[in-house]
């Protein structure tokens, strides 16, 4: 039986002062879990419907019946299996980003859209996001879940965006690149092997003191015959875009 | 106020066999409303909580108390007007494809992927999709909220995929794309200006009859150091990346 303050130490971490607080998250499904193992990513506790013999060498292991693991978890369909994960803890050293391709995060609220971004820089192999503060938060249990494992090989960084942002404008060589309007389309752009990549808010797009930090402005060139009301690209979607035409152009 | 027989047809909307009987869908909000007046779409019904002169003249308008158009709405935050639209009506030709870029969509689940999609195959000029009978429906209020004006400029057609795409081999020059894992990178191979890109359920990707009548195999390189459990793209994410690297081979 699932005691009183487990309960309600799972619950509470579907909050991000309290994932802060305990320095734990909440992954769900074998899947995840084994990736996770996987992977060396420490984990405190499993809590599950089964014994697992070799699982129950990996944390402290805790079995229950269905209706009470039903009762904790945040998918709509139950998993067999609950981790209790240890948020991993890196520094930001803005000089590690000079020679590679990162994604900056401006605002970005929907962590569906998070959780995609995750899956897409550790597919094209970008080991850094940095995020404002105001971003979604990484742990929260639906980004978890969207990006699987890709989470554990992508560093998010929550950041004060501006100013790391200015760190980074005082080196040469190094771009920041901002999507607007009327950029040059990214298929007729030179981009570079290093730089970092902004992507803004939902609705509002690129802050205004982010966009004056830009030093690249760049487009993907529309063809819907200039129906304003139609014409967005889910974020997700324009930053799979972009990175992918940086791979074409410097990697491929 | 609103009758009992009218906030029963708003309701039964969410439901696909009713959009169908009644040949409407939902659009919420004045954004969504003005672009879908602004596109000549054939609205029904608006229901209001102001009197707009203008839309009046537009469709048989009824206005009502916001606690009322709250109860109705689909929408976490309530908008102040809700339209019933028509339904258009077209047949898919089939040669009509043969000279452009299609999408064909086999087995999408979720109405987040497909307003996606619509919304990038409107921005980079694709006319048409066609999805086999058991995908998201388009008109499916999350979906029309998603895509905005972008459903009204794309049309998606529901068909007998295994038939349409077997019509479509008979014709020379045109080829069924498909994604797997082993084809060849979409930077190296030679896109053309015409053909079908098919892309496959979120979990199970394209089903083997579907794969048994793709011409040409590709594939959105990783760069993820080849780590299994974390390697897959968004198949939003994905569709954006190819259809963007059609666009760059053949429009630019």
């Amino acid at each position: 039986m699932l005691s009183k303050s487990l309960i309600k130490l799972v619950n509470s971490l579907d909050n991000k002062k309290f994932r802060l607080q305990h320095k734990l998250f909440i992954a769900e499904g074998f899947k995840l879990v084994n990736d996770l193992i996987r992977l060396n990513v420490p984990i405190k506790k499993i809590i599950s419907t089964n014994f697992d013999e070799k699982l129950s060498h990996i944390a402290e292991y805790i079995q229950c019946k269905a209706s009470e693991l039903d009762k904790i978890s945040f998918l709509k369909t139950s998993p067999e299996i609950i981790a209790l994960v240890e948020i991993p803890e890196y520094e930001l050293v803005t000089k590690d980003l000079l020679k590679k391709i990162s994604i900056g995060l401006d605002g970005i609220q929907d962590p569906g859209n998070l959780g995609t971004i995750v899956r897409l820089a550790n597919w094209f192999g970008i080991q850094d996001i940095v995020c404002s503060q105001d971003c979604a938060d990484v742990y929260n249990p639906k980004v978890v879940q969207a990006t699987m494992g890709a989470l554990m090989r992508v560093k998010v960084h929550y950041v004060d965006l501006q100013s790391t942002i200015t760190d980074l404008t005082k080196f040469t060589d190094f771009q920041i690149y901002g999507t607007f309007m009327e950029g040059n389309s990214i298929y007729e752009s030179k981009l570079d092997n290093n730089g970092l990549l902004i992507m803004g808010n939902e609705g509002k797009g690129i802050s205004e003191k982010i966009e004056a930090l830009i030093t690249k402005r760049i487009s993907i060139p529309s063809f819907s015959g200039g129906f304003a009301g139609a014409e967005s690209l889910n974020v997700g979607v324009a930053t799979g875009i972009i990175i992918s035409e940086f791979i074409r152009q410097t990697k491929k």
